[in-house]
């Protein structure tokens, strides 16, 4: 099982943040991350009951971003699904979904919840590898931001008992953001339309969040989108190799045989 | 699936009251029953948010042996397994297995919680036809009451045989042929070497396997595929053409827009 990192993007009510910090205990998760929250005061302090370590111990940041940067996978709350994220993402996981796609996950995940009243905005979606989904009545899909929480938790900390996948070494924080770089300058080598670059670029990011990637999927991928564009730039500049030449492609590694 | 009530034997917080009545909505279940509650005063209705409704209609009863007479099934949360409760059930439930053993089942079920601060005494347990139990870390096990009901709730109405996302059009069989093909015709532009090839275009059909695409992305991500091999082909048969022409790129099409 990964470590879960639970990060909530500006929440308004501390006594929200309390009731999180509560829930995550209960589920033995501590690592609380906020994102330029409301201020935190005696209502979280009550509301958080005897989790007065996982609300003593979180950490702010600026931005979700900075927040997120040390996790291999970023798995971002949706309230209900909009027409914006139909165009983005066509399938959102149910929670069972993504437990069961990252339970047997070596490395650390972050649960992004939104705001109480918006949740989260299109360039905080764009930082996730995948979409999750409480599913809700229609009559009122809006839980409150900690029932949100305990119910993710409860699903991803769940021991069934049955195991299903092989340990997973997810690439870390870093290599996909390689990996994703690559993908763009692909996108700019081949004089991909700017208009939508940003669309195929967020498309590209969701389709292997809910893929779940291995390292040695990474670095494969990564080698031949990154070959593609090099081979692209040294024919336009006339830098030509000997095409066929042993070092333009570098021997698998200890990495890719595992 | 059954029709859940939702019975709170002496809650001592409205607040609690409040956010079981939101939990309640949000999952469609709209039968409260409260034994010999507190009174619900404003801080209630304040944490029902849009649940008034279910606050509203609440019946309340003298002892839970009244509150769950017309029921034809009663389960009893139990936070933590006493060596008391055991004495009278021998196995408690995971959520799971309970949702499981109900979910193809016909009448009134009811859902009993306990306490804030003590659970259900043994007369009370001893109503009950089944305990379940929600699992949790034994750093702190007890979990506030709405969250209780949100958790178990969540589990008793999901069903995962439901299509949830009916509107997704996943690619033909030859539409993935083709995209398949488009990736071993890049390895082909590239020199990828030809020992590697084989497992890495399985790799790269696996990946998107598990990431099951629409046919929007498929389009998509062909396009960005073909487009490279054939940026590579004319570059290196001389035959240029001004990179930046519209035609190039085909304009999306309905599919890709829908």
């Amino acid at each position: 099982m990964p470590e879960y990192a639970i990060v909530v993007v500006e929440p308004k009510f501390e006594g929200n943040v309390g009731a999180i910090a509560r829930a995550m205990k209960n589920f033995g998760v501590t690592d609380m991350r906020l994102v330029n929250p409301c201020e935190i005061g005696d209502g979280a302090w009550q509301r958080s009951m005897h989790a007065e370590d996982v609300l003593n111990s979180r950490k702010e940041y600026k931005t979700l971003e900075e927040a997120v940067k040390d996790c291999s996978y970023v798995a971002g709350t949706s309230g209900a699904t909009t027409e914006k994220e139909k165009a983005f993402v066509r399938i959102n996981h149910m929670p069972w979904e993504l437990a069961d796609k990252l339970k047997a996950a070596e490395g650390r995940v972050a649960l992004v919840f939104g705001r109480e009243n918006w949740g989260l905005y299109n360039e905080e979606l764009s930082l996730c590898d995948a979409l999750v989904n409480i599913p809700t009545h229609p009559d009122y899909p809006i839980m409150n931001l900690s029932h949100a929480v305990a119910v993710l938790l409860y699903e991803m900390t769940r021991d069934t008992g049955v195991d299903t996948n092989p340990d997973i070494r997810l690439a870390s924080g870093k290599e996909r953001k390689a990996m994703y770089g690559f993908f763009d300058e692909l996108l700019e080598s081949i004089n991909y339309p700017e208009h939508r670059r940003e669309k195929t670029s967020t498309m590209f990011r969701r389709m292997l969040g809910r893929a779940v990637l291995t390292k040695w999927e990474f670095h494969t991928l990564s080698g031949v989108l990154k070959g593609s564009s090099r081979k692209i730039g040294r024919l336009e500049s006339g830098n030509l190799l000997p095409m066929d030449k042993k070092e333009d492609w570098p021997e698998e590694t200890e990495e890719q045989l595992d």
